[in-house]
């Protein structure tokens, strides 16, 4: 059993979220932007300070690498993002780089004994944020993104700057070879926030990740017949934004009904024209829905088509956006963060992602999972997003030592 | 008993149809713009070739004046406006200054004997599509809007341009003393299409309007917590959108069991951060009551304000935005319509106005009413608008025998 430094990881926490700074408490650190270029930089001083060796791939994924005895094991990568949200908070991302950064201090430190090579690693640009999509290098890296299609993405602040420039202009690019590969590297780990209420419910410490919910994206639309709002009696209108108001409480009572542990969300609403003086024709919203289980998301599928076609006069109908299967992580890995946890008497709870990750593409090229550590409140992509130092030391530990099992296999 | 020109009004319906053809049977004809101007030039041409003088004040408003017998008499004007919204019809507002000028071509084609002068009036920037706020003009000249906060008005396609750089760039400015003003003007006729349904399904091809609804327009916000929509469980979510939409739906319920007559529209909705991933933590809906009776929209204000404070664990709150009282039409111009009508033999009926027009302004500088025709299905503010040539003459030849009646007087 080694556990991380408490005093180490305070130090980085303190010191990462000085770059981009918001002075509310939070930080706004687009990709590859100076503020994440500053953390780059720190998590480069900080790690050749003990040896590692720092390269970059052609998406700028950074790669710290301390070697291990065998010259021929593959190796043990624990990886996250430096980039945030606008108005972000403190955790999100960096925490699973600083941990992995706490982990090879320790490993140093304490001169653990490690036959693979450990790398700690800063997938470019997770959140999206200033270019989409989100998740943008792990998706090239495993096979998931066109390449030249993401280096075209355009900035959302100018329209115009595109994410090839970005990266070209940060210096930060090296060789494809350089990528994270299956003939290179075991297996991957990535710790992050929770992003919900759960585990600070639960008063655990650590979330034993299984799975990234599948989930399904349906666009709801009702039609209506636009009018003024003055020159027209009740009984002949066709208001399409109170029959959305109808179709949205009516999906939510029935989807109420489904399995419990299901999400979901109706968080985008478009309204045409928008006119407090015109009666609408046209609404637009989303509905989002998370679950473990591909049964529960058909149930959630078949309440959406079984809709009335008809609500208050106006059409109502609907389309898929698009739709992603559960993805579950490497069994053996889960197992060995469950027995991490709990040998080094952290609470622990088995638990599952509603969010995407990094993690979830590359679990499929090699083998993968990831950790939790509770965010309080459930708070997360805002300036109040915190976890103790405790906490995140304590999900150092668990790191540390899941990769040491794995590194003892 | 006079009857106007059908085939003379049917060419005038033709040739300002095509003074900002959007081809697909509508028009846009902003206020000052290079169609506005040719509508205008039009209106010059071929009221100057009967004999009319041309005025304009400082507004931009424009007045075709003939003479009349007694040099002593005040002015009798109708009016409307040429401007309309992106996308408009041939009807709304340009039918009250043909059928205004069909009265004087009426007039001087049958050498009808009057001892007063009438004037057809075009009112500038009644829509405010471009510059708003609507009924810019009347509502400078009847002492309701600021001037210089009007000229300061910037163009909503380049937020930049001001109405008062328009408004020189258009060459159609005049003294402020040729202002319509009460020592001048006798009273003021305005004809428009109804914008609704109800002459139509009445089959009643005259409405005499009897007043312009009093209205009362509030926002209504609820407020919830953002999170991330894969993350958090059902039961801990405070949704603003689910609750909007449950308040919403309330309003509606409970608006319903008023008076039949009230017509009210939730026609504006914004929601934050309004992105499919994330529960919504704010959203403000726009409710807009009108009736003639302040007693049934003092009912209105109270259901808003016995809203259920807490929906859906979010907090509900509202705020007055704005409100006018009922306007009432001069009740002797009023009989002379109806009268008017009747003699002539054109079903009519009383008709309130839902929706605001410049007659409502100036109705407190002088005596004041309005003429309705019918809308086909109701539409207006659409290219289907239309009311057909029979219909518009008809509402021509009311116009002139009301005018003739207040002439004789």
């Amino acid at each position: 059993m080694y556990i991380c430094d408490l005093k180490r990881m305070d130090d980085k926490i303190k010191t990462f979220a000085t770059y981009g700074d918001t002075g509310n408490g939070g930080i706004t650190r687009y990709s590859l932007a100076p503020e994440a270029i500053q953390a780059r930089e720190e998590f480069t001083k900080r790690l050749k300070a003990i040896g590692a060796e720092i390269t970059m791939d052609d998406m700028a994924n950074m790669y710290a690498t301390i070697p291990g005895s065998d010259p021929n094991a593959k190796r043990i990568v624990m990886a996250s993002h430096v980039d945030s949200v606008k108005n972000g908070g403190n955790y999100d991302g960096i925490l699973g780089v600083m941990t992995a950064m706490e982990v090879l201090e320790t490993i140093v430190d304490q001169k653990i004994p490690h036959k693979h090579p450990i790398t700690a690693m800063i997938w470019t640009n997770e959140e999206g944020s200033l270019y989409p999509p989100a998740m943008m290098s792990s998706g090239v890296v495993c096979g998931k993104f066109d390449k030249d299609t993401m280096l075209a993405s355009k900035s959302v602040l100018d329209g115009k700057t595109t994410f090839g420039e970005a990266l070209v202009a940060s210096d930060c690019v090296g060789p494809e070879a350089n990528r994270l590969n299956p003939n290179d590297y075991a297996c991957m780990f990535e710790l992050h926030v929770e992003q919900g209420p759960i585990l600070e419910t639960a008063n655990k410490d650590i979330g034993v990740v299984t799975c990234v919910l599948g989930m399904v994206n349906y666009r709801i639309r009702t039609y209506g017949q636009a009018d003024h709002a003055g020159t027209i009696p009740m009984k002949y209108r066709q208001d399409a934004l109170y029959a959305a108001a109808q179709v949205l409480t009516y999906l939510h009572n029935e989807l109420d009904k489904l399995d419990p542990a299901l999400v979901y969300t109706t968080g985008e609403i478009k309204c045409h024209p928008c006119v407090h003086t015109v009666i609408p024709d046209f609404v637009d919203f989303s509905i989002d829905s998370r679950h473990e289980d591909p049964k529960v998301i058909e149930q959630v599928v078949n309440v959406i088509k079984n809709m009335p076609k008809e609500v208050a006069k106006c059409k109502v109908d609907y389309e898929k956006a698009w739709a992603r299967d559960t993805v579950y992580f490497d069994k053996e890995l889960v197992d060995l963060v469950k027995a991490s946890a709990d040998e080094a008497g952290i609470s622990n709870q088995y638990i599952n992602s509603g969010a995407g990750h990094d993690a979830q593409f590359v679990s499929e090229m090699i083998p993968t999972t990831m950790i939790f550590v509770p965010s309080k409140d459930g708070h997360s992509h805002c300036e109040p997003e915190f976890t103790s130092v405790e906490q995140c030391t304590n999900g150092a530990s668990v790191m540390l030592n899941s990769v040491l099992k794995v590194d003892a296999k």
